[in-house]
């Protein structure tokens, strides 16, 4: 029996709901949730913004965990050990994309909270494989965030940054925090724009060289043609044509964040500058392995405020309020 | 004194004209021109299109010619030496791209007939930095098209294409007929897009496993997801959205062909299939001769119709009319 937090319709409350269980399937684990970040996905998610969500649904897909029960196949963790898991929870495992490490490309991709119970809840059943070990030097609340909000920004850093390159973030939430320090840790000269000036000081602290009011049009005059990379971790309409001016010559602008509407720029724009834009989400299960390790070693660590699970509510309207800094985790 | 053909002014057919000529510059080569290519960028330079063409005018700028004449600081190239001019002729040569062997990012970058006579001309004089010496396997009317033609679409895909990757080249023209046959050589698995279905055989001739129409609405729904890599060889608008399905994930569409109006896609169309658009432009120096020496080496060469340079105006006028295949190369 699982104890859940679940929104029974869309944009509705969650209540609780328990879930009947039977025994594990071979490869799958079952684990005692300890700690659970609030993405935006979860509220995109409540509130059926995709057209993906089934009720009863209970969300939360940063989900660390102490394993407490093994299917019968399960070789790769054991009873008593920490594990997170993130917005992935399954595919094939056999595809080209599964066997180059990019099982976020598998036509079977599954999500730990899409069709399926999710981490608002006392327990997690999960397939074994995508229950990710996690560095002793990582607590738990700290993991949590990374499993998601941190795998979709390191993941095209990793591949993209090289020492010394002039690395911008756009927004400085959940994501955007997480960036900043994984684009430091990776030797870049990292500058962060933000809507919102009191954002200076800490995105200082998560490594920033340079901070800009992104709506001051003389601070973003004298950024044009400074940076290397542009990861935008928004979901507000850019102006497309002006974030592009920024880059110098092989530049990329990279989205991690779903920006409504479209991506509208010249193919000039892109020609003359040998310009690139891209889309990346999260990462394969290498790359989160990776990614644990660099954040253990690097001190790369999300700003969390810890909320009990039962106050799931109140949390969830801090986040659509966009209060959260940087990340809420709800605790057992 | 340079026997030239010049527009006078915007949209003009070209006339004779005569360019005094005083002492080579330290670096300058004067070269006797034996063959220069017709590119559709000579025609914007006629044109005005771009609104950076100086009249008169001489246009061309995939010129091979001899070394006639060496400045007093020239080492590189030698009197009689055969060697190949394209579109860049000249930059700063100390800049960090420069440095890194990306001249055409360089913000000093000079171009072959722009602001100078070109090479629709019995001499042309040149930084001999950028007259590329020309390997004796490629015959000079053969060579002439890969200067420009030929660098266009080789630099995006020797960075990008790795063998066995799935590369559809869009549009058979004087650069796509090119792109198909370096495509082949590196080990692609090369698909045709054309509105023409009589260039289906001559697309199979050069290195093409599939020819696609792209009017065909059937045939392009079952090239969705079919391909790693696109390069848009064309300068009519694309339905960028269909073109991006036909990607797989982690899939490129590269743009060296400067469509009209603004590439629009969804922000999410790029995220979930972790795809990237992008734009290229010629190649720096070490491309170039790399390129001259693949090409060299593995049998791709243009498809060429050698006209006399004094039928000057009889060629542009096919090459407006879209009846070159695929490439018309002026002869001393």
């Amino acid at each position: 029996m699982i104890h859940a937090h679940a929104a029974r319709e869309p944009r509705a409350p969650l209540t609780p709901h328990t879930i009947e269980t039977g025994p594990l399937r071979p490869f799958e684990v079952e684990l005692t949730v300890t700690h659970c970040g609030i993405c935006h996905s979860d509220i995109h998610l409540i509130d059926d913004d995709w057209q993906i969500s089934q009720y009863p649904l209970v969300p939360g897909h940063e989900v660390v965990g102490t394993v407490a029960a093994c299917g019968p196949a399960v070789t790769d963790v054991r009873v008593g050990q920490r594990v997170g898991v993130g917005w992935q929870s399954g595919s094939c495992l056999t595809c080209e994309w599964c066997l180059r490490g990019d099982e976020m490309c598998c036509a079977q991709e599954e999500a730990t909270c899409v069709g399926r119970p999710g981490g608002f809840a006392d327990r997690l059943r999960v397939d074994s494989r995508f229950a990710h070990p996690l560095p002793d030097a990582l607590a738990s609340e700290q993991a949590a965030p990374l499993l998601c909000a941190g795998i979709t920004v390191y993941a095209p850093l990793a591949a993209d940054v090289r020492p010394g390159m002039r690395v911008g973030v756009i927004g400085i939430g959940g994501l955007g925090h997480l960036a900043l320090q994984f684009a430091r840790a990776m030797g870049a000269e990292v500058t962060a724009f933000s809507t919102t000036p009191d954002k200076a000081a800490e995105a200082e602290r998560c490594g920033a060289h340079r901070f800009i009011l992104s709506r001051d049009a003389r601070q973003m005059e004298q950024a044009r043609g400074t940076l290397d990379y542009l990861l935008s971790t928004v979901t507000v309409p850019l102006d497309w044509p002006l974030w592009l001016d920024l880059l110098r010559p092989r530049g990329t602008l990279t989205l991690v964040g779903a920006s409504p509407g479209t991506v509208s720029v010249s193919p000039m724009a892109l020609i003359v500058g040998q310009k690139a834009i891209r889309g990346s989400a999260i990462g394969g299960r290498a790359a989160m392995r990776a990614m644990l390790a660099f954040a253990a070693r690097t001190g790369v660590r999300p700003q969390v405020e810890v909320v009990p699970l039962r106050d799931v509510n109140a949390a969830l309207a801090k986040v659509r309020a966009n209060q959260a800094r940087y990340r809420i985790v709800l605790a057992a």
